[in-house]
């Protein structure tokens, strides 16, 4: 009955995401952490190993008395899942085993100054080279999670914006993406999925936080106990169209005065051109699809003590820890992530100036201080958690349910049926 | 088993719901708008039926051919909750029978002259006398979910806030009540449970909006799919604390700008007092704990057509609608509802205002025309919401889990038992 093979379908992605999450574990503390009963997790540990999912390692040598417990973990070359983030001036591609470690990547020139139809092209033919070069068979692919940034229409893969231009407005992305290289292809947020590679991957010392990406433009993302926060339709948490207190810029949404207008990459870029001698000094050069190159040419010289390079990053940083405060008061949150490739160089500044924000105006900081981190994969985040989102949500997708009809094709190839009967 | 007795609990909750929100079904419409099996439901409603909480009401006339289908609905006076919402200038208790009927109700003065010790002491007497008015046995309560702004630790039933007064800050709020009624109380916060209420009792066309509470102070609570937004600890979501582009007002919170010091009830009526001739023609008196009075004969004014009350309260509105903005984009929403006793005349004022911000600026305005509504039960949506969460929190808490030891002892005496073994 699909219930009873919805209740499965579920243990089974409880018991994987433990799994992936500690490495190791013995049945015992696989129930004590899922908070399922013991005879659940062996009927589904052995199911999951049937399925050459999971496997026996040895034993656990700290424990006392009686038989030691078998450890258990996830068979890593069982399935793999790429993720591929494309921006308007980077791409990156990550392929991950099942046990969700990194087996290999590729960064690439962005999307800006190609159409969709000449990217997705691209991105196809690179994804079969970096396959090939690392060995991974294409059967035992179970998907692509394609990360850009939003609004998009999750359900049909398409983008719901004329950025970066006309040409990306509801170009069936997936679907031709789908159609090049044979595997299903989840599209996903790339502030939403740097959050979920963060909560999967980047060791956190919680599993409730907020995470500011920042890319050529600003997004963010909300974890709460290991869930990302979606909304109403996955575009959720448009953080830099947050209007500052005192902002004034025009910002490409219509409004003035938004975090990404004020202080985004694309910002700070343009007021280093606006004055041509330091513009010169600092290298920057303004070319269109550059501008994550020449906001790291930036941070490089506030890196070397160049005063006006640290301005320019300090103002910046004071309205993304503006924006920061407006996240934690309103999703209720303590923690703050920084993730995505403009904080590659310039985190630590970034890192410094948003607890200052929020040590200074949020709200709970009578409560809780606020702590801020800088990811741990701050530039691949964001292809990583599509590739981890592929892992946990590709296999277990109970045929006809979901938005996803690929999801479907390979929900029925999964080797856990999910529709038997009840037992 | 405990994992079994999680499941049987959780379909039980989603009949009761399911027939809450709708009157009466069949078993077959139960099944097709909760996606379990026949069976399953079979299984739920002969429970629930040999408890007492549902019944048979008749046989559906759509139907086309064969027998036609028993109608289920829940029994009214099988249980009964309360809800208590106190506020610096008011406090609402509703009486809420099994099905959310309200069966009885009262408003009194606030806690703003009080301290909590008298504060509680007078809930506990007026509550008794209104269940005794309503012919409600004290047996048959389940419990008293207590409403007021936060922030709060909702495990200990305790403000983590210094408002109205310091003696409030770690008050035992939830222990004293429960003392001296005898029932357990769960604490919520206001624009939480307005949300909450609004989405099983508003009527709305939809399950997913944001809400923006306004008492005496400003709060905000979003329910995405019918469950509410909690965040890191329930102390979602502060949109009266979002600082708005041009605010410059000193805030309680430490701030400037905030939506709160801008735009609240309290800021309205202190730019009335500021001028005296307004204040007298307007009758505005500006008693400590006569805020909402005072707003409500600055709203009156309005209406009547006076040109400075108006000018006064598009200027609140029009930065609600900026929060609003900031509410919708972090969230991913189109829908946003207006709650709270603020707003009980001057609601329609508000209503345009922020649905012409939300046209203007919400950055999904491109994809979906943005809905605005005042709610329906606009000054005891918060009450009612705490009275609902009680009904479908408190029967079904598993014991030993949760974070309400309160909730266990309710959950014990619980007519079905959730702690069986597995059939």
């Amino acid at each position: 009955m699909a219930d009873n093979g919805t209740a499965r379908a579920t243990t089974a992605v409880r018991v994987l995401d433990l799994l992936r999450a500690s490495g190791t574990l013995s049945r015992v503390e696989l129930a004590e952490r899922s908070e399922l009963t013991p005879a659940t997790i062996t009927n589904a540990v052995r199911r999951l190993i049937d399925a050459g999912l999971v496997r026996e390692v040895g034993r656990d040598p700290q424990q006392g008395r009686g038989q030691p417990r078998r450890l258990l973990e996830l068979v890593a070359s069982a399935w793999y899942a790429v993720g591929i983030q494309i921006d308007r001036t980077t791409t990156t591609i990550v392929v991950l085993d099942f046990a969700g470690t990194r087996v290999a990547s590729a960064g690439l020139r962005g999307s800006g100054a190609t159409g969709p139809e000449q990217t997705v092209h691209a991105l196809a033919e690179h994804l079969g080279a970096l396959l090939r070069r690392a060995d991974v068979p294409r059967s035992r692919v179970l998907g692509v999670g394609l990360v850009t940034h939003g609004p998009q229409d999750r359900e049909r893969g398409m983008l719901l914006t004329a950025q970066p231009g006309p040409e990306w407005m509801e170009y069936p992305l997936t679907g031709t993406l789908e159609g090049l290289i044979g595997l299903p292809v989840l599209l996903e947020n790339d502030a939403t999925a740097a959050a979920f590679g963060e909560c999967w991957a980047g060791g956190l010392p919680t599993d409730t936080f907020g995470l500011v990406y920042m890319g050529s433009g600003i997004g963010g993302g909300v974890v709460v106990e290991g869930e990302v926060y979606r909304g109403r339709a996955s575009n959720a948490v448009e953080i830099g169209h947050v209007a500052l207190n005192g902002g004034e810029a025009p910002c490409v949404c219509g409004n003035r005065g938004c975090a990404q207008a004020e202080a985004g990459p694309e910002a700070v870029v343009a007021k280093v051109l606006a004055d041509p001698d330091l513009a010169e000094r600092l290298g920057v050069r303004g070319a269109p699809d550059g501008t994550l190159a020449d906001f790291e040419r930036i941070a490089r010289a506030w890196r070397a003590g160049d005063p006006e390079a640290t301005g320019l990053l300090e103002r910046s940083a004071r309205w993304i820890g503006q924006a920061a405060v407006a996240l934690v008061n309103l999703f209720d949150l303590d923690t703050v992530v920084l993730a995505g490739p403009a904080f590659v160089i310039s985190g630590q500044l970034y890192r410094e100036h948003v607890a200052a924000e929020l040590e200074r105006s949020a709200l709970s900081r009578v409560l809780r201080r606020p702590s801020v981190l800088v990811s741990s994969n701050v530039d691949i985040a964001a292809a990583t958690g599509g590739a981890l989102h592929v892992l946990r949500t590709l296999p277990m997708s109970s045929p006809g349910r979901g938005p996803w009809a690929p999801a479907r094709a390979a929900a029925e190839a999964w080797p856990i049926p999910n529709t038997e009967g009840a037992t």
